[in-house]
């Protein structure tokens, strides 16, 4: 089996249009490292884009809207900052699962996020089983984080 | 007629989130600026949204895609910064037109913007006549601004 | 005393580029609607942006920055959709408040925010008490709210 | 010397967030991705950040604001396009540069971007000449553009 940490653990840079007039990042660009980072982990893992997000002219069968979502902040981030962002996900139950987003940059554990998406069917808006695809997804992360048993 | 500064004349603030760590605003959000006016001047001018912009369930047979745009920075602008935003839309043939965009700070005029929109049909992706509520829009627009022949 | 109303309730209007590709709002806007509302407030409270927020030349003596932030995501939101935005920000402690926002739009409850902003001087990064003007604002949108004892 | 293509073709995939209800990339992204792009290649070719941008307690001596950019918008992109950029900085006096971007998804060419940067005086907001780092880099990368005559 490959190893999980190919797909979960993943690096970017905070850029100058991430921060903001206090000179550090803006609160609200984590919420979107944590989406392009569960975007480029499902990528790594091997699964297409057009799997799970719609593109013109092709809406998959299942929609995965984000209910909730949150983030913690425990240090300031500047511009050219080195950022590692460990992936955490979780089967909440068979229509809903989660991730946990930690973010590190040196040695410092820098913010923490989370997003919470649901299963629902793309035409009728009605809660629905997780696609197989995402599924996929969630039981190799797991297993990747999990003490195996003797 | 009305009188074509209720939808060609905008006002907006600088917010903390459109600014980076040199204090000042972003480049990048000024085009957000620019595209955000449009909608409210089509807004104020008495178009609904659904006639112009895709809503679940429902895409206007036009699409109206930008396919170029430009702007120009004459002076720094800071958090709080009260902006004003005068719209110039012109038709460039029947199946285009853009928008100028000229913001003023205080009487600083402060930066200038440009989106240019081609009119395609939403299910082909050719090119076609823009939609009958741009067109009034546009031609409203062209006569508050012209000046008067005797 | 003034209607609390007056800056504790706010209207915007969903715009093209706040939804994604599935139709509709993309849920990290939500978070920079709740700031853009936070520092609405304060303006229509009366408090100048740079008593609160930092400009060229000019830092306020206490940072604010955001050390937690939530959403809850109710209804999905769709491009020209009104919202009104009701904010209740409260004091947690001598150095911390935060502020919940509810989303409406027509009648339904949409989307619910929070932030949770800590004050430190901007010097030393160390932990210190609220700026004057923000406690203002907070003890003004507490009365406003309060069931007044008989 | 180093092969130029190391710091001057640079690779993204279209995000989600990235799209509008349109189906396809909102027209604003593009300048954000032109903006990344200039920050990582400024990195790989070996720069740091705090040479170029703001970091709290350090400003550059000299700042580069953007006073033009402009997009041409040539395919619709979608959610998981895989995108190679291509830049082209060009020094054009001594104290202003501008960088153009070439994008590509597959064989086709789908926009192209352009910022033009000043260089000021952080004091006193004066133009002054470019910066050793940024001239050695425009420097290195236009000689491995050329063809170089015998």
């Amino acid at each position: 089996m490959a190893d999980s940490s190919a797909w979960l653990l993943l690096c970017r840079t905070v850029r100058f249009g991430d921060t903001d007039a206090a000179g550090v990042m803006h609160f609200q660009q984590l919420l979107r490292w944590c989406h392009e980072a569960y975007e480029e982990s499902l990528e790594r893992f091997g699964l297409a884009a057009a799997d799970v997000f719609p593109r013109p002219g092709h809406a998959p069968a299942v929609a995965l809207p984000i209910v909730h979502c949150s983030a913690d902040f425990l240090a300031p981030l500047a511009c050219g900052d080195p950022l590692a962002i460990q992936l955490e996900p979780q089967r909440l139950d068979p229509g809903a699962f989660e991730v946990r987003y930690s973010f590190q940059s040196g040695d410092r554990s820098v913010a923490l996020g989370l997003t919470r998406h649901l299963a629902i069917s793309a035409g009728s808006r009605q809660r629905c089983p997780l696609p197989e695809p995402i599924n996929r997804w969630l039981e190799a992360s797991s297993l990747g984080q999990g003490i195996q048993p003797l």
